[in-house]
């Protein structure tokens, strides 16, 4: 998984039909000591995450392990919404 | 997923028997603001999109995931073609 | 997928059994518009393709839905030989 | 695998359900010459791994290869701790 | 399929149960000139392969096609030596 802050949303209205009702966030990479970087994701939703959250992210087969996102051409979920991490004893606190 | 727009098409006719019919589009990566990077893949089309579409497009085994890719050598698709987008409050709109 | 050209071939004797038989292609990628880059896989061939062709191929899981590479230890193919491709209304066409 | 140092960890509660109680690792990755790169990834620990450890971490499908990730959202594992490793004659030996 | 070279091994006792016994080898990716390249895996050796040697390695849910890393925490295999490799008419010859 990689840690990034919720930036956006995607909004498409001609899609693959299994595809319909889930929440497509835009999603950028955060550093490990939060520093943004020149990478995204689009991933769908499956814990309510909003813009402005950091989230954990994952990508790959692994995005269909989850009752909204089974056996759909989905390769990119956020799984879970950060509270905070620590590196090196220096703790990262997600501001709201 | 990622961001892409559809930029041309590929035409093969010695190909492997199971991907016979499905149209092949060339997708550009587009960054978060619809800025064109240096980055294509070239996509099963599943959802009718056609040259200047900004689409989302999945990679991997997820691209197998849908009734005309299922149990193809199929590692890219464009699964759904994107009507506007938000970051940080800026809309991007597509232009047709 | 991912546009390339076949540049060379790979000899081994001691290999996984599964793979036994099969041709091992080296290819070289192309961007969209038609240079090489630096950048290459050694994938195994489905369609006959021969030095100089340009091809289609694909990395990961999706390698193993064809006839011969099902079930073996094998993550890159060529899956497509490709005849013509077009980019923002110009043509590439490959020379033999 | 890569080899990676665990840097720290991340605390979420808000997550898919299918996550709940896995710890999830802050892992740095290192060259093979043992220096730290600018790349990491959050991965779930099933070797009882600790701050400081030199780790084995595996990306991808294989990450639910294991007891407590099976059929999980998981596309990170810490699964194995490095006691040394050797190259070209040199021994890089763990230090706690 | 990458070509690399064995470099080197890695040894760890505290590791999943699955992949006890299984060798790890240190393999540093060459390019398709026979250039080192500043990258490597870590990957486990179906082949009786030793340090010195010119290998195929395979990443990702490939690796687990093999008898020895099947259903196993795995996303890297050698699962070839090569004897010798082509390209643009030119012979690379391993040495040993």
């Amino acid at each position: 998984m990689q840690l990034g802050k919720v930036v956006g949303t995607v909004v498409s209205t001609q899609k693959s039909e299994s595809i319909k009702g889930l929440k497509l966030l835009l999603v950028q990479q955060l550093s490990h000591t939060d520093k943004p970087l020149n990478n995204y994701v689009v991933a769908v939703d499956v814990v309510q995450a909003g813009t402005g959250d950091v989230v954990l992210y994952a990508e790959g087969s692994s995005c269909r392990q989850t009752a909204p996102t089974d056996k759909k051409p989905v390769d990119g979920i956020v799984m879970a919404i950060v509270d905070t991490w620590e590196v090196g004893g220096k703790e990262f606190r997600v501001k709201h």
